[in-house]
């Protein structure tokens, strides 16, 4: 489609210089998921992989496991008054049998609980939906590796390199090697993008997997690693209390300031192979 | 409430070298935003100035735009089973005329323009919405201000230099004096409590503000700088392609990169006194 990267004009200043310039910028664009044509919910994204972000974010929600719980997914005809269609409208069909979320997703999420809205609830709302269990994962990974990993995603990152600002998502395995990364302006849908690459490959859970993010650990980045079956979690910047939490209950390994040569462990540091 | 960080004890690894030690973390906890005793919305925020960031996100979604059209806030009394308050749960109590969002605000503000869900209809969206227009704001700002305040919002984190890991917004005076910072571990987040500062103090539209942001800058951030009237955002990192034609259409002046003595300025360049 072409849409990842638009271009535009801008004026460039530097000490007392003035420069114009045309620059790429990443492209950032409403996607509206509905499912069995209901709206489910809109995230702001950056168009490409678009099917595979519908499914990553309805495995991230506990709604799908695997492929076969999706029967089609397709771009909605027609999504302007003249015809024209937008490209930013899905429609995930559910096969027989698998439950469509209850009403509002994101609040579901978060309030089920009797306890009224906590940490603790959130805690219990990922243990209670998950499919897998991570804290099984027998899989240990020399820290030299995560070490290496902020210079593998950025080396993979194609469309930073053209924008200078791109969050990204990239799948290794317990030697570094790279399986899979995605770039978005949202750091979810990095995730999403690359969860439902992988449920629509027949690869979940993502046993041994190691995700490595762009910027912060935040509760949701753990959880969709979590409803992956994703046992090692890295990011280049900090956690928050809650994604520390939520890793330690889960039994994920989390990394967190992993720069240069040093990194701060935050749970399960047994799976971190040297150092210890 | 002091739950602004949270103490967690850490394996910091270094070369070969692996220490322990306790670390403070950027704490993360939900909060429900209720209207008049329904869900509205659940966040995940840094808790600490909640009230502000309920008045600031319901300025940024157009249901309010001023003081006046909110009765009261309160934190919901016996949240848990145990009569225990959370304060997670907020409850804003909206005045007298004063329209509460049709259903789901989230759907409803990208979704309401006839042709479907498409960048343009977000555009028009804020356009129909927005109590002010910032076009029309006089304000010159020195690109040396501009190229001062990443450092200045910086100063003024009080959490980052905990935590490490922080999103920051500041409001500034057209001479680089500061005049609001906020810190959460949602970018969106930072800037509502801002906004829910002004707002509740009587101070919109934010006429002549200067907005500094950590991080890039996406079109829900530019959307929430025209809510509130303020006719500059400037940004650390790289802007959406969405984040700039809403910039260029609603006339705010939007400048990314701003790091050192440079900057990119996408929009509005005729604001940034010096170098032109």
């Amino acid at each position: 489609m072409g849409r990842v990267t638009v271009r535009r004009r801008v004026l460039r200043l530097r000490d007392s210089t003035a420069t114009r310039k045309v620059d790429a910028l990443a492209a950032e664009e409403p996607l509206e998921i509905r499912l069995g044509g209901r709206p489910l919910t809109v995230t702001m994204r950056t168009p490409g992989d678009d099917f595979d972000l519908a499914a990553g974010f309805l495995v991230g929600e506990g709604v799908i496991s695997s492929a076969e719980e999706i029967t089609a997914i397709r771009y909605c005809a027609g999504a302007t008054a003249d015809g024209r269609n937008t490209y930013n409208v899905l429609d995930v069909t559910l096969a027989a049998g698998t439950a469509p979320p209850p009403a509002s997703l994101e609040r579901n999420f978060y309030t089920t609980s009797s306890c009224g809205v906590c940490g603790k609830a959130s805690l219990d709302a990922v243990r209670t939906v998950a499919t897998w269990r991570v804290d099984g994962d027998p899989v240990r990974v020399p820290a030299e590796v995560i070490a290496a990993l902020p210079d593998r995603l950025r080396a993979a990152q194609r469309v930073f390199d053209r924008t200078g600002g791109l969050h990204a998502a990239g799948l290794f395995a317990p030697d570094g090697t790279p399986l899979c990364v995605r770039e978005d302006v949202g750091r979810h849908n990095a995730v999403d993008k690359l969860v439902g690459w992988a449920v629509r490959d027949g690869r979940l859970p993502l046993a041994s997997g190691v995700l490595m993010v762009s910027g912060r650990a935040s509760f949701e980045l753990v959880q969709k690693a979590v409803m992956a079956g994703i046992p090692v979690l890295a990011a280049v910047s900090a956690p928050s209390s809650l994604a520390v939490e939520l890793a330690a209950e889960a039994g994920l390994t989390l990394a967190g300031f992993v720069r240069g040569a040093s990194m701060n462990v935050y749970s399960r540091e047994d799976r971190i192979g040297a150092a210890i």
